[in-house]
């Protein structure tokens, strides 16, 4: 039997308290999966005197979580600290340069740095393993690296926001507002008190870009990502797609279009027919279309002490057993470099809402405005008469060019008869 | 790098064509993936007149599968012949004993004899890889034996035939009877002109004993299976699940319990809040419970030529690259002999289906039946009304051993207003 791995971790706040509870609870299945013992000999935290719901046991304690990228007992080192630059950056960065795998769920640190972190683990014959960085628990870079290694990936799309999704499915159930919503998910602990990172799409951003290095064999870009957050949805959005057959997600989504690589982030409408479309709460999940394997859809938690414990542990085991694929399914140095396809370039169908005038002829000024830019219009909804208050229309369109839709929205926007800025959501007909 | 992997394919039907045009279409793709450049060397099959839509290429063509399993410039034999034994049986045990790795799609072969395969597998100091015999292009066994690897499963079950699925399906959506739709179904390709191996449950008997095995690192044991087809659900029972809240699914299941390993095929009532309720027609979908990771969902299309091909090629770049855990999770002789867990002492909640004659005191005497078996009612639904003909009776039942449950229905179907057998469908609150 190989000698035992040796691990250190960097973070123990609450998923580092699970990454320790699961190499305590399941020691002897690990040990049988790894073919070696695992063995936890140092750990690093910011407060030392935090009372934590595990026993560190033996572990030496580090005050500083950079000394312990680069001790001589530790041959692998799971980063749990987070954020993009400072502390993080510099523990994963010394461990690799010290010939030490390294395993993270830093999913900010390998979206702007990730290109140079796996090119310095493969100048350095180590492994840099992210599988918890995206989607929590779900296997989902493991299924593209590996499970479906064969086909060229044409692409991906996912929930990879739960808070996002939480508020969503709450606004649709009980028909609250954004706000109302926010705020008691916030007091549920499903939101942050600053939630920007969230709600704003950010973090699902760094989650997609992620995603579709892995699905596409592109260095990591997440400059490129177009990114919306969830802030403008309203309860009237969502009782309208309801009543078109759709529901209303945050997605990431990335695709290979004759323009590069397109990679965005913003709510859409999703028809119910697709089975992504009833993933609710705090579920992620995440669609690959493959030229073999057609459409997968993995689900699960996208975050969690425990769940993203068994993504951290995955990698651990894959290090342990010298098994996988590099992190991003092929050698850092043949990442392609494709061209990031604009916002205003995609191609889709669109759910446009209107605050307008109850008064003859504002449909036709609004057709003819889709008209001048050659957008065409799959439906119409007009609910509600009202002499004084602004009336809600709805349309959809056929697939026509962003750049069209802003055109039309523009001269749309112009009409005195429209009342507040229309709302666009794209419809992705999964 | 690496000297080319020389691969032999035996059997050149549907997915054997599909595998071969993979090789081809993606051959740089594969190439940058493993490593190495894959070869296709050898190939045989029945019939080399029958016309193919793929080019051989440079292959050698064998009228003897068995003879591609010894030849000396063959490093892995790719086997698509079907059957649990036969010439199936004999390529493989040949390949393997020849000391080369061996792929297959061949799920009775597995299911019978796996557990044997994979210690010869072992030691040779080969690889066995059998991806493609479970849910077809979906990574699923990549997913419990790495993806997941560092969680104890507690249950897994799945959507595994799609045959039976698609008739399913389209009772519902077309509210017809069974035997319609399976004709339909035969015309189109979907379910085969003697669909009993579908229909009865085998293939999904076979497809779950795979799975059971790797989730929770026992020996293949396919006798231990029970199974039950979707010949008796009627059209009257697909229009009282949606009354109720259900779809109805035909599932394979496993899971431990304090008698050992349950495992089962029959047809379940699902709730529609469960994702897998809404994966329709064609599609499989495998559910997970892992202690860390908690519920997992895949799906994918279970069946067909390429995406087969898909997983067949995910085990091939694992073993052109070196990597891959053992092909049941654990080295086959450290795998458990769990006990059988009998159907009988299954607890969970029932649909009850019975036809009666509409008169008064009859609910009173099933009622009783079932008072005195110590089986609690949830729900009792009865419609239409008739002095003349049977009415049918549904009622749902709270959590309870199954002999108990059959024994009520013993009861139940004694009595002289009980018209005819009770149908019974177990309910699977996923």
């Amino acid at each position: 039997m190989k000698p035992p791995l040796r691990i250190a971790i960097a973070g123990l706040g609450t998923v580092g308290a699970g990454v320790v509870g699961l190499l305590q609870k399941n020691a002897a299945l690990l040990e049988h999966r790894a073919g070696r013992k695992l063995e936890l000999v140092a750990v690093s935290s910011r407060d030392r005197a935090r009372k934590r719901p595990v026993d560190l046991g033996s572990a030496a304690w580090h005050d500083d979580a950079a000394a312990l990228a680069s001790l001589p007992n530790v041959d692998l080192v799971i980063e749990l600290i987070g954020g993009s630059d400072g502390i993080a950056r510099k523990v994963v960065t010394t461990a690799l340069e010290n010939g030490k795998s390294v395993v993270t769920a830093n999913k900010a640190l390998l979206a702007h740095h990730g290109a140079e972190l796996a090119t310095l683990a493969e100048r350095k014959g180590v492994a840099l393993g992210f599988e918890a960085a995206v989607a929590g628990g779900i296997p989902i870079l493991k299924a593209l690296r590996e499970g479906i290694a064969a086909n060229r990936v044409q692409a991906v799309c996912g929930i990879l926001n739960g808070t996002c999704n939480y508020i969503l499915s709450q606004m649709r159930e009980t028909k609250r507002d954004f706000a109302a919503v926010l705020k008691e998910a916030q007091e549920l602990g499903y939101a942050e008190a600053d939630p920007s990172f969230d709600i704003d799409g950010i973090d699902a951003a760094h989650k997609l870009s992620l995603l579709a290095a892995v699905a596409f064999g592109n260095a990591v870009d997440f400059n490129a990502v177009h990114v919306e957050g969830i802030r403008h949805v309203t309860a009237v959005d969502i009782a309208f797609a309801q009543e078109l057959g759709y529901r209303i997600k945050l997605l990431g989504l990335a695709r290979l279009t004759e323009h590069g690589l397109e990679q965005r982030v913003h709510p859409c409408m999703i028809p119910l027919s697709a089975s992504i479309a009833h993933v609710e709460g705090v579920f992620n999940a995440v669609v690959v279309e493959g030229d073999f394997v057609g459409r997968i859809t993995l689900e699960g938690r996208g975050a969690g002490a425990e769940p993203t414990a068994s993504a951290v542990m995955a990698d651990v085991l894959d290090i342990a057993a010298g098994r996988g694929a590099p992190g991003f399914g092929v050698p850092a140095t043949a990442l392609q470099h494709l061209p990031n396809a604009p916002i205003a370039r995609h191609t889709g169908a669109y759910y446009i809402r209107l605050m307008v005038v109850d008064r003859p002829g504002v449909i036709a000024d609004i057709a003819a405005a889709l008209r001048d830019e050659s957008v065409s219009m799959e439906q119409m909804l007009q609910h509600g008469r009202s002499s004084v208050d602004a009336v809600p229309v709805v349309l959809t369109t056929h697939v026509t060019e962003e750049a069209a839709m802003v055109r039309a929205l523009d001269r749309i926007q112009a009409l005195n008869t429209v009342l507040e800025p229309p709302r666009m959501i794209r419809v992705e007909n999964l």
